[in-house]
């Protein structure tokens, strides 16, 4: 578990007092700290605008808030080692200040020049970043050089591209980590290992025993105070290009030829590239209106902060995904995720098809098709939905569902998806990382999807807050004679009331993705 | 759930005073009363030697020790249709005088000849309870008549010709329901259930993915006040002929025609007659020694209340049997069963076949193959064992089990196996009873196994008590390079010393199959 990473190396945060930085990522390297994972071997430079003390720059992480959990002396011994360097990424030029500082710290903590750049930033502030790294010379010398990003990669395909290029002159492909959170958490990652390592998985998947696939992101929580962002990107962009699409594939993979990192990229990879372009029908759109969260009422999207009052942004998505090989052809991937819905949950159900042979007549509540859904959050598990006989005297069936919960059955906490992703990149492996042809093949599909929203006229708000998004996207669905799954309930739930259903429901706990 | 019996009909018990009536039957009756699914229109006429009046009877049921739970008013009303009839089957001509009682008992519930004769009886008295039945001219006359008995069908397979050839003297097939009380068990009819309403267990239950099977049943108990008739009959007879075999045939049996009794009940026979015979290294049979059960010590067989103090009877007994059709070819299915072993428990494990292609290192922990556990008692279930990745920074696999348990899920409790068979015997539905040609077929399965038993030279006793049984049963399987599924821990083990394993164990509750 808490294998000591074995190589010195240095840390450098680009964008140290932003969001990512106090809530993921100095969080996530105390938790490593703390195990004992990354000490004294890993420094962290921390870059950012202000003008300010390493104690003042401290203070400002607000660790009371971030890691209220933290002990307060292995705290205090872990920001020992977390240095402020001030620097203007526009306008600094002191370049020769900046290599002197680093060149002190590598000394002190022994890193002999192992580097990984984290450039918490917007991509508009890439460029200059990467320009200021040239002129510093910290890119050159012994020791190896990572640099680390979060999307957006890019707003389509072309500025993608843009981006690429940008981060190539400078970097190689090995060198290249970009963050998918998704791919970070445990439950993520677990899909390889059902699928891989157990043959009651291994034997189902494929379109001899699946019928069709949905993959569900659904958020309680609105935007937020990300308005100027999102009201750029929208569903599409913030969520399906990335987190669906790497679910997805990795959901829809063939067997790679090794665990190796480059083994599986290249077989998610060949995923992307099968998606048929996607026909204007299979794709739904929606904004929310105003509506009910918890029993509290909340903003409509276009009265959000930092939205345009008329904005035609989408809040939610739906799609009908179709890949074109032996093993998924004729079984539709439904894809879906939206902002301000009733629960919060992510998970992927792959509905099987009906029993060959039809010995139990076709009723209701019994003889309904299984499941297995694999659960991303709240919860992290595995779930089988099937028929069992219904108590008594008669021969009658009934729904039941067999539960795998991950943390029930395992002690150890899972670590969190930035710790995991943070040891990753320090260790060297890619596996969790996606790579260029990936992200480029996820461009080139969306493009298609993104020219269709953007054509569309829009009724928006075409859902209320609070339920389970516009009313067309149950039609999608029902159109091919199907339903989408329902959450189990873990909690009390008015849920019954919004839709009925004959499987048990589940409740998120509304924690975000 | 509860629906009315439609047919008025009389149930005759004869026997009436005898621990199966006391224990099972006149409990089952009254909860059968209480749910209104048989009441003033079921009246039960109770035929004993004793001579005693109707309220000495009542009381001698002890329904405050039996069926504590009873409601007194509903209890009263239901003692209210419960008649007493003093008769010793052996001696007792007064035919005219039963006649004319069980014909007075007709015309006050209306019951227009309908009856349900039920011989809760050992097998000597089977002759002169029929030739009553005939003298009395009971048989005779308008309505269905049916006949109820129980275990031990027979002592070997003559014995159950003959016993046969009296029931059929008065008797058709379609009358007779012969008792295997394992076939009322809610986890037992689940099976079909499971088998053929479900793809994901349908399409991987046969020789391509599965690698074997086992079924255990496995007793904490010793053989209590039963010495006189164990003693006689031994693990094989008392378990494994029947309810062993049962369980096999509905674990094992094609897909039938419909779910009518006698098309179940065709392909459970083809089953039993598709089995190889057996092969003397493929019989294991053991004795218990003195041990500890539940800390406390435990006598050995041969010292228990009338145990023959040489005895060469079996009270463990483990085989490995295969059967020949295309479905199992190369699946050997590995039977156990014993008295005073560690835990109480019975379920069926279908271990599936190792995965097709091994991405992930063979290595313990992980990689372990796939099971599906059918619990049968104490706790009624089914689940899946598979691998999912360890939680942690590096991609390692780690066992873990997938639950369904029935008592949590359903609200409803599970009837009580007597419950069920009492409906469904007042139905008329054969379903979950044996017929003689199962029952054949599995005395003449049997038979070679008895001899070889018979002739084996033994080394008595050759297991502890509160132990997992004889060595030899170990070697059984490991012969093959399988091991036995261990239980899942439910309570404090000290289990797990006797034996370590690395998947979840199973704790018994010690309650009787």
């Amino acid at each position: 578990m808490s294998k000591k990473i074995s190589d010195n190396s240095m840390i450098i945060i680009f964008g140290a007092t932003g969001n990512l930085a106090k809530r993921k990522l100095i969080p996530a390297f105390y938790h490593l700290y703390a195990k004992e994972v990354a000490r004294e071997n890993v420094p962290i430079v921390c870059i950012a605008r202000k003008l300010i003390t390493k104690d003042q720059f401290a203070a400002l992480l607000n660790p009371e808030e971030f890691i209220p959990e933290a002990n307060q002396k292995t705290l205090s011994e872990f920001l020992g080692q977390v240095y402020y360097y001030p620097m203007d990424l526009q306008k600094d030029t002191a370049y020769s200040d900046f290599a002197e500082f680093i060149s002190k710290v590598d000394d002190t903590h022994n890193c002999k020049g192992r580097r990984i750049f984290y450039l918490a930033l917007p991509p508009s502030l890439f460029e200059p970043a990467v320009g200021i790294l040239q002129s510093s010379n910290l890119l050159n010398g012994e020791g190896w050089k990572r640099v680390v990003f979060e999307k957006p990669f890019g707003y389509d395909l072309a500025s993608a591209r843009e981006l690429n290029k940008c981060i190539y002159s400078v970097f190689k492909e090995e060198e290249i980590y970009r963050i998918d959170h998704y791919l970070g958490k445990e439950a993520v990652q677990n899909i390889l290992a059902l699928r891989f390592a157990n043959s009651i998985f291994e034997e189902v998947w494929d379109n001899r025993f699946i019928d069709h696939v949905q993959i569900t992101v659904a958020e309680k929580i609105g935007i937020e105070t990300r308005g100027a962002y999102y009201d750029r990107a929208g569903a599409i962009r913030d969520m399906v290009q990335n987190h669906l699409l790497q679910v997805l594939s990795l959901a829809a993979m063939e067997s790679p030829g090794s665990l190796n990192a480059d083994d599986i990229r290249d077989e998610k990879v060949r995923v992307l590239r099968a998606l048929e372009k996607i026909r204007p029908e299979d794709v739904v759109v929606g904004q929310y209106g105003q509506g009910t969260i918890d029993g509290e009422k909340v903003l409509p999207y276009r009265k959000e902060r930092l939205v345009s009052p008329g904005s035609e942004t989408e809040t939610y998505a739906a799609l009908k995904v179709s890949i074109n090989n032996k093993r998924w052809k004729r079984v539709p991937f439904y894809l879906r995720t939206g902002k301000r819905l009733v629960a919060s949950y992510a998970e992927i159900d792959l509905v099987l098809k009906d029993v060959s042979y039809r010995l139990f007549p076709k009723q209701e509540p019994g003889g309904l098709p299984n499941v297995i859904t694999i659960r991303i959050q709240p919860d992290e598990g595995v779930a089988i939905s099937f028929n069992a006989k219904h108590p008594g005297y008669e021969m009658k069936l009934h729904p039941a569902t067999m539960e795998f919960c991950r943390l029930c059955q395992f002690d150890i906490n899972s670590p969190e998806a930035y710790e995991t992703l943070l040891y990753e990149i320090m260790s060297g492996d890619q596996t969790l990382f996606t790579r260029w042809d990936g992200v480029e093949a996820s461009w080139r599909y969306m493009e298609p999807v993104l020219r269709i929203v953007k054509n569309r006229k829009k009724e928006f708000p075409n859902y209320a807050a609070g339920t389970f998004g516009p009313e067309e996207a149950e039609r999608l669905i029902k159109r091919d004679g199907r339903e989408w799954c329902m959450p189990r309930k873990i909690e009390n739930a008015s849920y019954s009331s919004l839709k009925s259903d004959t499987r048990p429901l589940i409740f998120g706990r509304g924690s975000e993705p």
